[in-house]
């Protein structure tokens, strides 16, 4: 089974808009068991669309339009398929009260514009979308004796999403039998892809015999893992697998699904009844606004001392200054005193610490840029260690956020 | 001018990766005076490049493919262009000694796979890429008794962008004697797209006349605005009407160019050798995130107190705790003595201060979510503001943020 996306609007031509929506898309329906042969992006010239659809159809049976809907536009793209198709637009009432009904939700005033948007081809099975007022549009064809079909969606990634998946992904499954697929997915961090691979070598090297695909997916300093198989057995071929992956490298997990490692040191400190602060150097309070991003952290996070300049670290941090003098800001000594000055001066029950050369300036011989320093201060003590990350300082500030709560999480869960 | 962007590569079509090459391609083209007609994503099949290939150059003159060269993908782009313009491979001496130079430079082996990377097209003229080992490729053909060009270039986004200035852009402009077109862009902070355009009114009215295209480039509580003119005395053009604008508008501009409010914040505070520290309740550290991200920020910047709890506040800012409790933490007698707290504990010029509802949980009736109270501490006393913003904590946070850093700078501006 094949499909093609089209996206509509000039906004992505003059590069004013990133597309991302073909890439979720694409991915939804890789996960379906539908290829993807082509995403073409074009402008909102009717023409342009009409012999866009001509093409695609040319090539396979399914084809997903997002764009160049909504009252601004003039409703360009619902014109040329109602065009295209050889239908009329009639007033859907239905449509007409839900698209009411949004805005006196939100206390906005309607206008005529928004009215049209109730008229909506008569040939065409309208697929709601509950969060904005561009309707979905699926249309049933034929081209040289295949059954085929059209579908247009807003471009507004979340009303897209939505109809996706509550309507479209749904239908398409029951319309063309696609196979039953069932997937899990895990988020690893604190080790590569590769060295994540070699330690599960033979066990992955058995799964294709097994019927699961396995994918990488990495992101800087996490990896997620997904596994998947289809057909009735699917759910149960997965679950093992991933028992077993969990048994030889569950150290290495640090959240399930689609949550994150902020969401799941949140979480996890909360179960254990825990708090937090930092003391941050190199990460600038990178670690506290990730953490306070995830709504109901002021429940576990206390705060944090972002000590950039040493006078910070001495005077809110009370790290000796003769500590600083003789090993520098960087070092094991430096770091573990920060540690242990935010636990105790902030009273929570541990504490982070990052203390390094984040770049691109600033390296040393001994200290060359990517030396970071990392400390956790618990009740048991004080643990610290050594990351040598490399030159980019985006990326070694976000890697060393990422070990920083990979490894309280990993703390947490062996407490 | 007309132009196409095909994009080679499964990772595209699979929702691996987003495709963030072609919007990058069509704002640069668009200031060029080139329209992108389409873009096309495809796999790295040969007989569907062909194809897209075929119909790009019966629509447009010039076409522009990224992808699908590299050593691990047997650099199926560039097999298939030598075929499509029927020219064979050639080992080019000088890209052989570019490569291993590559490879020298870094301490790396050099596989056969890089040595055959040396092997291009005949037919093609060799545009160097000193950031990678896979060359652009610019071609000359014919369509019809039309002069087509079709330049092939790697995906990875530096790499493109490289070739696309320094190669590909000034050949385009010379061949096609493309228009010389100007353009300046400001940065403004604070003002909505739709109220700074009301300021201008008038004056945005003539440019059309004038020959001056203008844009407003929207963010998240940013504006930035962009004036564009072609012919020979574009310069003059745009530079008389970016004048008028900041005469009437300037208090509002931020930056110049492709700068950004951090960037000119450190670049302001440095010249009027001035330091900066914050105390951040709702913004939870990510205004010193986001300074600490510069480069170079250590010289104006000492470090903050990320004072979520209110413990903090009182142990680590010296707010009273009285003051807490009479008036709550969302408060202007808290959020001032918190920036004071912080420019007296820290010992800088100037203190930024945050304390607010980022919600989506936490408001009350007299306090919705999305009050936020912020304040600016120097030796001149202590000034505060409320911002009303809206339900969602990612963008209250980021617009807070955004509030504190364009306010301190126009201070700096007109102190």
């Amino acid at each position: 089974m094949q499909a093609e996306i089209i996206t509509i609007g000039d906004e992505l031509l003059l590069g004013q808009t990133v597309d991302t929506n073909s890439a979720w898309m694409g991915d939804e329906l890789r996960q379906k068991g539908v290829a993807v042969n082509r995403v073409v992006s074009i402008s909102d010239r009717p023409s342009e669309i009409k012999s866009a659809l001509d093409e695609a159809l040319s090539r396979v049976d399914f084809v997903l339009v997002t764009g160049g809907l909504g009252p601004t536009r003039d409703d360009v793209t619902k014109h040329t398929l109602a065009d295209y198709f050889d239908t009329e637009l009639v007033l859907n009432q239905p449509v007409l009260d839900r698209i009411t009904a949004w805005f006196e939700g939100r206390g906005l005033k309607m206008l005529p514009s928004n009215r049209d948007q109730a008229l909506l081809p008569e040939a065409c099975l309208v697929l709601p979308n509950p969060r904005g007022t561009a309707m979905g549009m699926w249309f049933d064809t034929q081209r040289g004796g295949r059954e085929k079909v059209v579908v247009s969606m807003p471009g507004v990634p979340y009303e897209m999403k939505g109809l996706m998946v509550e309507e479209v992904l749904p239908r398409m499954q029951s319309k063309w039998s696609l196979p039953i697929r069932y997937q899990r997915t895990v988020l690893t961090q604190g080790i590569g892809e590769s060295f994540l691979s070699s330690i599960v070598h033979e066990w992955e090297e058995r799964l294709e015999s097994r019927g699961i695909g396995i994918a990488y997916l990495p992101a800087p300093g996490q990896v997620r893992l997904r596994l998947s198989a289809t057909g009735e057995h699917a759910r149960s071929l997965v679950d093992d697998a991933m028992n077993e992956f969990l048994n030889q490298a569950g150290e290495h997990v640090v959240a399930d699904e689609g949550m994150t490692l902020e969401e799941a040191l949140v979480a996890a400190l909360g179960r254990a009844g825990a708090n937090l602060s930092t003391a941050e150097s190199c990460t600038g309070g990178s670690i506290a606004a990730r953490l306070t991003a995830i709504p109901g952290s002021s429940a576990v996070f206390e705060g944090s001392i972002v000590a950039y300049a040493n006078a910070v670290k001495i005077n809110s941090l009370g790290v000796d200054a003769q500590l600083i003098k003789s090993h520098g800001a960087v070092s094991e000594e430096v770091v573990r005193a920060m540690a242990e000055g935010a636990r105790t001066r902030l009273g929570t029950t541990y504490a982070l610490a990052t203390s390094g050369i984040a770049g691109p300036g600033g390296g040393t011989a001994s200290k060359p840029v990517g030396t970071i320093w990392i400390a956790l201060a618990s009740s048991n003590g004080t643990s610290s260690r050594c990351l040598q990350l490399g030159n980019h300082r985006g990326r070694n500030v976000a890697r060393t956020a990422l070990e920083c709560m990979g490894w309280l999480l990993r703390e947490l869960r062996s407490a």
